[in-house]
């Protein structure tokens, strides 16, 4: 099979390694062509997972048009607010049997989409779009440590056996709505933990968060369409897990910085990556609000990030909150 | 009100603690006399949580007749081995009115009966019980830091209000059953996280375990009557996420250790403290056989601790299940 994964950044190029690494024949799209000359020269990506050696099998192309003729597969790993303009770029080079993949996680601001959404308008019908979401650190796929992911749609097949290997399993679910709104909305509540874990709340209270920020991503994804369950397994739960408490998550990072005094500005001019958090904050509070979901977390996360609301008062009114029944909001 | 908490390991000294800071008169009982005297002459711990300083409200007796006598509130903290022993002592010196709160985890051993069970068995009818889970690190507790859990029983409100502080918030549940299991099997799952860990698997694997255990914890919970959404909650994700990414937890480290190659018995001695997660992974294996139910990671830490298996085998065959679906075992 040929593959084209969009997007050199660190999932993108880690998806690309992954996809080489079982045997296909792998294009990743670098729109640098200066980037994508140096990673055909040098096998490495010289922005991304630089200590990891890229196999044989992957080249990078820098011509759009070009990179996705090439796919029978054709894998998506721009940031979010990219990824519609780009997908109207992509949509007249793509072969007609061609797959697509989408790995881009985020709601799309403004429109309030999905990334699911924002490909069945701009490329191809839903039934040719997998979401391929989970609990996933790029360094750690690169490195061909053990993953599990889940595919959504109407038929993972293809995805899956492209992705599948020993160290990388895909499992499948046919709840796309369900995968896209845990898939994204873990970011914000990554934010979250970063910010109590930068105060120094302690171990107790980022498991109370992670608890109360599944149960609002939950509540937002079944307005949504999406079925409860869903949110227990690796799109949900685990993606969580994985983003509020390991260190490589760049959204936790944000949130610990800004737990420790820094600004906005400052931490993103530090990151030199898309944290797709902060937009996502952005998104999912107005969704919620189209929706009417109750959502105090992305509430008081959307205000410390775009009301200037100081961290030790959006702190206080989160943790502060009555409520006496688990199952109250 | 007048509060007597059993056992004065790590837990049942932060609850005392807990206690005494919201104003109970509060009594802690040592068995062991040099401790409990130390304890009232120090007002410090000797053994455990030795870094914090006790309230004046809080004073210990190794006398269980006379703490117990004392009791409005009696809560249990002692490990689940000793728990019918000590419930079958305390049961003629317990006032008639006085409502009693399990802050004790596990299955035991011989019986499968959860906490609840034991204590509805030897002390007082079911209505009078309250179980106390979530996710709590002790030494937080202690500390004061935020903690959030959930209280579960016919009538909670007693040992909500008992415990009720501004950083320690108690929600309530009537799913008695699930927080039951849920706050025990956890334990398991920290040994299996750890062991993960310390073989070096990475954060991803770890996050694909988390979620696995949740899902085999909740196939038990439901298979002994429970309702599935409680393991959403505090005693069941949160606990879980607690006790399987915090170094604070006896039962990751056990884990660790058995990762870094050491032998069980060399562990135990090292910790000087239960870890409930090595009896528990007995007793569940033996309910889950009972029950018909399939529990594949709780299976291969049973073979682990109790057949001998070496790390590798066990992580080998966990990590290379079959799966298709989500939905699946």
């Amino acid at each position: 099979m040929r593959a084209t994964v969009l997007g050199a950044g660190s999932w993108g190029t880690a998806l690309a390694i992954q996809l080489a690494r079982v045997g296909h024949e792998t294009v990743l799209w670098d729109r640098n062509p200066g980037r994508a000359e140096r990673i055909n020269r040098e096998h490495r990506n010289p922005r991304y997972l630089t200590s990891v050696e890229l196999p044989e099998a992957l080249r990078a192309d820098p011509n759009l048009g070009r990179a996705v003729a090439h796919a029978d597969l054709l894998v998506t790993a721009v940031p979010s607010h990219a990824l519609a303009a780009v997908a109207a770029q992509a949509k007249e080079h793509l072969a007609p049997q061609a797959a697509v993949c989408c790995a881009t996680k985020g709601i799309e601001d403004g429109t309030l989409r999905t990334m699911h959404e924002v490909l069945e308008h701009s490329l191809v019908p839903s039934e040719r779009i997998t979401m391929l979401y989970g609990p996933s650190f790029a360094l750690e796929v690169a490195n061909n440590l053990p993953t599990a992911v889940v595919v959504a749609g109407a038929d993972t097949h293809r995805a899956a056996e492209a992705f599948h290997g020993q160290n990388f399993r895909c499992y499948s679910t046919d709840d796309v709505v369900g995968v896209c709104v845990g898939g994204s909305l873990k970011n914000v509540m990554a934010i979250a933990t970063g910010v109590a874990d930068g105060v120094g709340l302690g171990a107790n209270a980022r498991a109370g968060l992670i608890t109360r920020g599944l149960a609002e991503i939950t509540r937002l994804a079944v307005a949504k369409g999406a079925n409860p369950l869903t949110m227990m397994g690796l799109a949900g739960l685990g993606d969580l897990v994985l983003t509020c408490t390991g260190n490589l998550s760049r959204n936790r990072r944000v949130g610990l910085a800004l737990g420790e005094g820094k600004t906005l500005q400052q931490i993103l001019d530090e990151l030199g990556e898309v944290a797709e958090g902060v937009s996502t904050a952005s998104s999912a509070w107005k969704l919620a609000a189209q929706l009417g979901v109750e959502m105090p977390i992305t509430h008081q996360i959307h205000a410390l990030l775009y009301e200037d609301k100081p961290v030790e008062q959006a702190l206080a009114d989160l943790m502060g909150r009555t409520r006496r029944s688990e199952r109250d909001g």
